[in-house]
């Protein structure tokens, strides 16, 4: 909370990791005297360029329920601190999905990118978008049932109070929705140049591609608040690459989300009358093929679960190897489908709340 | 450990709950009163065949790791208490997985069932079944690698030392072996008639057969200590029917068990260079389509991961409505494929070690 002065233990904490991390930023006391004095008399503290950037990495390194931390130093810190309008915040979150989703010949080529807006500081007022990715479809209670995703129907909802309209689709993009304080929430519509999507189809299964299956390029988390040695970032929206199961085994797949294993199955033709023929394990495998060739024929970057559980577990080995414990959050590392045969499965994991991190809180910006 | 006093406490809360669930005990004080007495006179105290059976229950009402509870109340307890040879104990034990089995027309249709033998009491010689499951296949390590279930490689080791010839194909049974106290270990096989086993072939297609894959029909674990009200019974093997993903996806699919998947998949002529065409899952699939298949063609009851989610729901739900709070491990409970499509992922679980229950100790007879 910004009201409440910033931990001095954990700031100097931070400073001396990052220090030692990162040699060339020399030695860590007369920095840690200068902050300790930038508290006392302000009750907060302003990082360097260089600690904003290694404190961010530490931070995705030190996200437990995250697979895909042994890219935890490529990560691309865009500094936003300085105080801006909506208008120019939303100028940045379009530039961040830009420069994560490449143009030109890299368009596709997805880099692991964060922009970090201003910190808390006690009195001044929090801009917080209410999405909670940067890019989300729309959730459609229409008569006949939802169209669209279930998760974002309360988001619709409020988008259309704002005055948003959509086209009614099953994948329309929903806008931003911004506000400042208690101001009047602003929308903001994301241009296409911003948003790569790839149509879904099968390698081998023609009439796939007919259900008018899609999803967009880039995840962007944008409810989560960075913490850096005590000093809160309320908005700070990060995006990498998918895991195909992320789409094929959660998004598409969940009842509550797209619930598209008994379409495929009808589809597929296969027996849904009994369980053990497995029909929802075979509509699972062939959507999860079907989002992975899409992804890899339309050049974007995309990650698969068997690939990414053994890159983390050399991501396991680097760290224990340089003296960190890597901490990881077993439910989530291991995938939502054929979770036995992938190697994460057959491991016990160290379970710490190291900071700096990223939280999810009641609301972002307390 | 036998030479510590059964904890007074533990009886007490045993028999408080066990008597309140089950009102025709009748009245729970003056149970207490003669327990409390036998406690501080011998350091221990007897179970009536009723608090047997409960107890038995209750433990496995209180096993956090298994799916299969929705039928604790259907366990079969059968009182092996008094003292016995080890020979006659072989014998228990083979009736044991007959009955488990079932025969004649009731073969395949498997029950419930636990065979509780002497309980812990100080200075008295415990019997112990190295085993840690009554049918265990052989690991055999030969030159051109292991044959056999890598898993049972030192109890295999440990079984020809004392004299048993295995023929050395990749599914020999494994004989029991038998300790009581330090005298000399015996060996003892198990006859024909006690094992059920499936042979495995595939609804579609051929080749799947000739891989010369098979499993038994029941599991019985049989290193598990099981503790009611204070009271450890060391020997207190029990078993139920298999969830198909226990042998599709970990025994036959584990790199350190079977490590089928590569075989599979080679029969079935996938591009096995890239992870992101999903041949290990789709291998995966197939193998335990296998499993299913043929257990049912056998007439050999099987429960598949959804159904089996779905019913432990149920469980959960009938749990808390009678005021039990259904302690639950995720990571044991989620099944080892298509773990996002079972309701199973979507839920928390209160974790707690309630007794009575089973432990896996260092030595199962501590
Ligand atoms: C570069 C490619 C990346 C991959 C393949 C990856 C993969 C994943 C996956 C599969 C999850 C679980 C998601 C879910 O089940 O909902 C996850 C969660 C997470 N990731 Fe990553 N990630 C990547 C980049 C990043 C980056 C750049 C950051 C931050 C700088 C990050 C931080 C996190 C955090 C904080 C979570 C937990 C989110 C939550 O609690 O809801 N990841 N990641
Ligand atoms: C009736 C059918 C049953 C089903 C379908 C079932 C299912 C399962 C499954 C799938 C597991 C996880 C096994 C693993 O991943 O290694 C498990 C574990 C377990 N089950 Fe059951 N079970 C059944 C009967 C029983 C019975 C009769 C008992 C005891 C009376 C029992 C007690 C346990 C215990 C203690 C564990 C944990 C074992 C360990 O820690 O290694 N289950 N069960």
């Amino acid at each position: 909370a910004p009201d409440i002065p910033v931990d001095e233990g954990e700031a100097e904490e931070f400073l001396r990791a990052c220090y030692s991390e990162v040699p060339k930023l020399g030695p860590v006391e007369p920095r840690i005297n200068a902050v300790r004095e930038q508290i006392s008399a302000i009750g907060t503290y302003t990082h360097t360029k260089m600690e904003l950037i290694h404190g961010a990495r530490m931070a995705w390194r030190n996200a437990s329920r995250c697979i895909g931390r042994v890219y935890w130093r490529s990560l691309v810190v865009l500094d936003r601190r300085s105080p801006r309008t909506p208008e120019q915040l939303f100028k940045d979150l379009v530039f961040h999905l830009e420069a994560a989703t490449g143009d030109g010949d890299r368009r596709g080529n997805l880099r692991p990118i964060i922009s970090i807006f201003g910190q808390a500081v006690p009195g001044r007022p929090i801009t917080r978008i209410w999405n909670d990715q940067l890019i989300r479809y729309a959730g459609h209670d229409k008569d006949g049932g939802i169209v669209g995703d279930p998760r974002n129907l309360k988001l619709t909802r409020q988008a259309t109070e704002l005055g948003w309209q959509g086209k009614g689709s099953a994948f329309d993009l929903l806008p931003l929705i911004m506000q400042t304080g208690h101001a009047e929430p602003q929308l903001f519509e994301l241009p296409e140049t911003a948003v790569l999507e790839v149509p879904l189809a099968h390698p081998d299964l023609p009439w796939f591609a007919e259900l008018g299956l899609r999803w967009h390029a880039v995840p962007a988390i944008s409810n989560m608040r960075l913490s850096i040695g005590g000093v809160s970032y309320p908005l700070a929206p990060f995006s990498g690459w998918y895991m195909g199961t992320e789409i094929g085994a959660r998004n598409l797949a969940d009842a509550s989300r797209y619930n598209q294993i008994p379409v495929i199955a009808q589809r597929m033709g296969l027996d849904t009358a009994k369980e053990s023929t497995l029909w929802r394990d075979r509509a699972l495998l062939e959507l999860n093929r079907a989002v992975l060739w899409s992804f890899e024929k339309a050049g974007v970057r995309m990650t698969d679960h068997h690939t990414e559980s053994r890159l983390f577990l050399t991501h396991v080995e680097r760290e224990l190897r340089a003296g960190r414990p890597a901490p990881a959050d077993w439910t989530w590392i291991v995938p939502p489908m054929s979770g036995g045969i992938t190697p994460v499965f057959h491991q016990y994991y160290a379970e710490a709340d190291l900071r700096p991190n990223f939280y999810l809180d009641e609301q972002a910006q307390e």
